[in-house]
């Protein structure tokens, strides 16, 4: 964690990114701990969500959000602790979560300002993770965009990954008939079996994709939640079952392409299977978070669902750990301790 | 129409076609004309529907039916009279509705051999056309799997076809707010303004086919409805709409390739725009075809729907009437007077 100055170390956007973010795209500057006026609460950022789509507002291209503007501290969520407090919401000591950005000091406060108190007790980790963003991605994603049934073989990408891990489980524990998991590596793949639960897993970066997914779901995937777009995303149209479902969550294997990438060919088997792709934003559910929540908390506590952390310490690593998403260097959610 | 013999000149499958139907794909030659046994009877073929989907029979590839096997009729809907019955459903005189296959004689009877006897007084090329499959694929995929609501600005390819002409018209009358059609060449173009009473119509074939279509879409496509696949697909998934949604039935631009062609780029933009993509068939509606053609019928009756058809005469011409789907030169339904 950073010294407590008036200063605030943070990351702004320096240029717009192609590839992989770099030195270009992003600098450490340190501007003024900003004063906390009537009705905000000054927090000091402990943890950065480190997610993929933080990726995408980097460019300058129209999507959910606007693109993070040159020149602004990088967009991203993240848990902060309150030092100071003029507002009736936030109480000195409270854990926020909200939308920090990547820095050290963020002001908390209505509107467009306004973060979450944890309730006592919660762990951070699961803050970010289960109970954050990608829980609710995979929970609202499988069970509401993919509207998953009972028996349905569901093949998730990204399995080591946080959201994708998370679908998994989830899928297990709602009463999928078999859950398969696409990850990179044998590691990777033996995680996702051994530890989460997951009935088999493949490694896309072995040959034969295609027929190691067609042994594991031999009469088709009913529902496959995509986190990766690109050639994966092809091979699973391929074998979709009749009624099949493509959930559309991310794209990470396109984020950092250059030039743009042809689309999977087996797009027109939607036709014959009568298959549905469909994608969403989390943010159109938030009203709904609670009670799926209070389950994914529940599971957690009877330990039927795990979760785990991939935490890079500094804030100065936050470029470093975004691109770990893309590299594929991390297993479970990244997070930056500050 | 062909001489009533003993004979039964048919088209059959002579071999995998590798681009447009040729001479070494079908064969026309000449087999006994059936008897019918008890619960059947005779029909000889009149009309013959020309659709783009009996080019994906004619592959050896799974589908939503078993390919057409070498040296069979080659399968297809079409009208027959009956001449000769001994059957209680059919009576001689009676216009039979079915497969009948590329052939001058065909057998109507219980189970897989079942026809529709068609209504007096329905003209043979609204049966093909509006009340036939066309009118039933834009009726379902508009309506159910598109779900249009009003006000939705609506974009069909194919618009000068027999399915995409029904789709604007139905859009129209049901309460579309804007009705936009693709198609080739300023002739057509003018018809489906014109005749048709699209708001606007736009040629692919034209230069700046995105740019035209987003003077005419300026807040976005809500409904597309593609019977092309390929670039144009590409271009209307960049220009959708928030919740806009792909209703994909054909995807003619790809039936007649000979290598893999890639899918659409701008599929990720399914993710910011909470897009909907969905195949159909339109067998599975079947129960449900009944209220949509009473209602197609009134408006028929009334003089709100136009419908066309290109006529073409002679069973030995039945395979170029089918490249005509995929060359564009036609304009409305393609039948096949026998």
């Amino acid at each position: 964690m950073g010294e407590l100055t008036a200063a605030n170390r943070r990351w702004v956007l320096a240029g717009r990114p192609r590839g992989m973010v770099d030195e270009q795209t992003v600098r450490l500057d340190t501007g003024e701990r900003p004063e906390p006026d009537t009705g905000q609460a000054l927090a000091a950022v402990r943890w950065l969500s480190i997610d993929p789509t933080i990726r995408t507002w980097m460019d300058d291209r129209p999507g959910y959000m606007p693109p993070i503007g040159l020149g602004e501290v990088v967009r991203g969520a993240g848990i902060a602790d309150v030092t100071d407090s003029r507002s009736d919401r936030y109480a000195v000591g409270d854990l926020l979560y909200g939308m920090t950005g990547w820095q050290e000091w963020v002001l908390a406060g209505p509107g467009e300002q306004s973060m979450q108190v944890l309730p006592a007790g919660i762990e951070p980790g699961a803050a970010l993770n289960v109970l954050g963003v990608n829980g609710m991605t995979a929970w609202f994603g499988l069970l509401e965009v993919g509207a998953m049934q009972a028996g349905d073989c569901v093949v998730v990408s990204a399995a080591a990954g946080a959201t994708g891990s998370l679908v998994g489980q989830i899928a297990r524990l709602k009463g999928a008939g078999r859950v398969v998991g696409i990850a990179g590596g044998p590691e990777k793949c033996a995680w996702v079996t051994d530890t989460l639960g997951f009935d088999a897993a493949v490694d896309y970066r072995a040959d034969g994709l295609a027929a190691a997914l067609r042994r594991q779901c031999a009469q088709g995937i009913d529902l496959y939640f995509d986190n990766v777009g690109g050639a994966i995303l092809d091979v699973c149209l391929g074998q979709l079952a009749m009624r099949g479902r493509v959930v559309l969550c991310g794209a990470i294997s396109l984020y950092n392409a250059t030039e743009p990438q042809p689309g999977p060919a087996n797009l027109v088997n939607l036709i014959p299977r009568r298959g549905r792709m469909e994608g969403f934003i989390i943010l159109d559910y938030r009203d709904r978070f609670l009670p799926a929540q209070m389950e994914l908390a529940a599971w957690m506590a009877d330990g039927r669902i795990v979760h785990a952390e991939h935490v890079v310490h500094g804030l100065e690593r936050a470029p470093e750990a975004l691109n770990m998403l893309f590299s594929g260097a991390n297993t479970g959610k990244v997070v930056v301790e500050l």
